[in-house]
């Protein structure tokens, strides 16, 4: 499916610098592209890698200029370039929403319109499912939860009992939502398992990624705010309140009863104590470990956590340690050079 | 479901302070609790949370005094608490056991009494399966596998070839074991797989976390002793012999051939070298990374790990190093004009 | 099946010194071996724990010697005790390849010669399985997907669609390849997620461990390089490259876009910013944190990285900073001291 740059311009209603007539074979990041395909630059910074791509055109955001190759300019440069990029890989057609002859749904289960439940998936009993869901294959949906309109769950996602989720969510493949709580009481030696009473509640426009585990609240729920975003392998502890619009980045860890406000933002392997509260739009920097409350909008770092500029300020110093251990010797000993001499003097002077 | 407080506290056998006739909605621990509920306080730091509580009542430990809020007192504050729980979202009647028509069970499988195996579960060839087990949809027991009375795995978990596990052990949801061990001889630039001759053997009693994950020893077994608690996301690598009652914090990483000794406790995201030896009852602070063996009873911090008093001891230093750099850099010169004088001084007597 | 140790020195074609006619009853690594079972020792390091072993027989490296027990040397050590292992655990004979009637595959599927496609594994429109394929039971592979010859895919593992996958490859158990990249636009306070128009490509001779996650492209495809063997429980984002014969430890990170040469390897729980480029043959340590391009061949160390030896020496100060902090204020006294004196001694020599 071959397309020349004049077309491009067109199906993306953008304005374009260079022969219109040149052909264009695919679309690929400027690191992939080939010498026949167009790439994209939305930034100042993706400016300075064109030179080293081998792109024969690039898509720009309206604000930027270029003049090494020919290009094409539009607003919404990622929307556009999507656009491209399924002209030359169309999306394979979805198939009409059925529920399979070979999905298990229990007759007590209520099922809404246009819903696909694939083979292998198991809907217990007392579930409610809202219109437009998907349900891919293995998906296991236990008993009493309750899905909002619209949410997708990938293949293998198991919802434990009375999860609730809100409308629009996505949750990944191997995601375990509900699980049993870590909270033991140890008598005579032995660690007996405390009570799991409480569930799972998600609410809208959430992500939830692959191989994510969340566990359910002692007597109540763990919950996680509309919007909120949670990347793959997260582990979210029981009793837990998760904000609105979060980012949570892959592999965090987040102890049990934790609060975090709205808009926080956690990079990859941050870890949390039980019981903290994380303040509205905290930021915490990778790998980070927190052990006390963070306020709103503070953005810390390091193990036990500290505020960033701090954090840097001490590693800054920390490269410099061998060094400076050694100027302390060596200022040890002048100074043990000038007591040596001063002491002579004074005996001197006494004398 | 509403009840009087007079009713609850017949329910849980307390002694009540307070109007009997309050009326009671639900339950809810203090921080989530609402106006018409009762909550619980289980320690003298959850009585300074009470005056922050929207709840109506508390449940209080016998051992516990609070003036403020009606209250009922017991003995065993959660047990009663759980009741209470119960009263209000009381649990699904579980289905009698059965063995699902869409469940795919070899005719070599051994099953016993009162076992459920539910739809779209497999189990292989030779598999023996005790008494009062129950598997969930989507679990897959492979060749050889024996697990023995009161096992229950949930959905979506995988048991490689030959894997044992004890009475009453639960396994969570995508939990994978018996995975192959991640050992290579690299030949010719070529990394080749080491032989995966062994199993996993987990005891008695034990819990496994969703998603977890523990590989296969390479001639024998990797081993989990009774007793032990192991959260989501954790990774125990091939040929470990872990002890009895630890408990393994989610996100942990062990790597081949560790032991470890009963009761030892590993916080979350600890990172162990493989190899190493973990005396009994040894504490392993969060995100800490051991790279030498740990000594029966040491609580040991940091990455790498070092006692636990040490590591705090450098980590207050490691917070004043800009102000311990600068305060070297002033004693620096302070030195230097000592050293300016006092030679200036020496030359002076000696003129 | 006992078996004597003459028998098992011709099985293997090794050199015995000892009583051919001792009776071995069983296999296994030094630390386990019981009184009648052969171990095996393949290093010097490993004929100093021999001293220690209950067993009754070792099997040497030609290159090693060793008179306390009877031995027999080859010049494989680990090929000839897998085959000793596999005398008294042989291994369950396989079916002969079949595709299960209760397998899902779509019509539109291409399946290979001698495939084994398992009860519950779903195959979808368009995917194509090569030759000598191996798929487990609960398997989803999404629309589109073309796996090579001589792939295994092992339980509740999924791949999302247009997953490619090359020969000889394995896939783990509940490992998710294909998923959702973790990127997002944040317009009026919601965080909209990108575009998720690629895929995820994987050579040949590649191993994923269980409860791994990749995930696809935005535009083109995430990359991993031929005879890589990479984890449990690691995280791939979307976009990366990953070269050739890497070896990725366990729960391991590794943000979006970054791109690693050949021969790489990464210890456990490292972790890796977005758009970082690794050279060859570079060795990063445990739980280190990057944060910056690795050099081809460099070893780094902690989080921020640097290179170890760096870090070593670093944290060997580290480790004495408490003492530092108190002898550097004593310094500070015997400085105040020597200024007093000086100055004293100064205004003397005035007057």
């Amino acid at each position: 499916m071959p397309i020349t740059l004049g077309e491009i311009a067109q199906m993306v209603d953008g304005q374009l610098t260079g022969d219109p007539k040149i052909l264009v074979q695919g679309a690929a990041i400027i690191r992939d592209a080939q010498t026949d395909e167009i790439t994209l630059a939305d930034s100042k910074a993706a400016l300075t890698q064109l030179p080293g791509s081998q792109a024969n055109a690039v898509l720009l955001s309206n604000n930027l200029q270029y003049t090494d190759l020919p290009n094409i300019r539009v607003e919404n440069v990622h929307r556009a370039f999507a656009n491209i990029v399924r002209h030359f890989h169309p999306p394979r057609q979805a198939g009409r929403p059925e529920i399979s002859v070979d999905a298990h749904v229990s007759p007590t289960a209520r099922i809404g319109e246009r819903v696909s439940i694939h083979a292998g998936a198991t809907i217990a009993d007392g579930v409610v499912i809202g219109d437009h869901c998907t349900i891919y294959p293995g998906v296991h949906v236990m008993a009493g939860s309750k899905l909002a309109a619209a949410v997708t769950i990938f293949s293998n996602a198991v919802l434990y009992e009375n999860t609730v989720v809100g409308e629009n969510t996505i949750i990944h493949s191997n995601a375990s939502i509900g699980v049993y709580g870590f909270g033991y009481e140890t008598v005579d030696g032995k660690h007996q398992l405390s009570a799991q009473l409480g569930n799972v509640e998600i609410g809208a426009d959430v992500e939830i990624g692959a191989g994510t585990t969340i566990d359910r609240g002692t007597y109540g729920s763990t919950t996680i705010g509309e919007g909120t975003k949670i990347d793959n392998q997260v582990m979210i502890a029981h009793n837990c309140h998760i904000g609105r619009h979060n980012c949570i980045c892959s592999q965090v860890g987040i102890a049990g009863s934790c609060v975090t406000g709205d808009y926080v933002v956690m990079a990859g392997q941050v870890g949390l104590k039980d019981h903290l509260q994380v303040g509205a739009a905290a930021r915490l920097g990778a790998q980070s470990g927190h052990m006390t409350d963070v306020e709103p909008g503070d953005t810390r770092m390091g193990t036990p956590s500290q505020p960033s500029r701090e954090f840097w300020q001490s590693f800054s110093v920390w490269k410099m340690l061998p060094q400076l251990r050694r100027k302390f010797k060596e200022l040890q000993q002048r100074v043990a050079a000038l007591e040596e001499e001063t002491r002579g003097a004074d005996k001197r002077n006494a004398a």
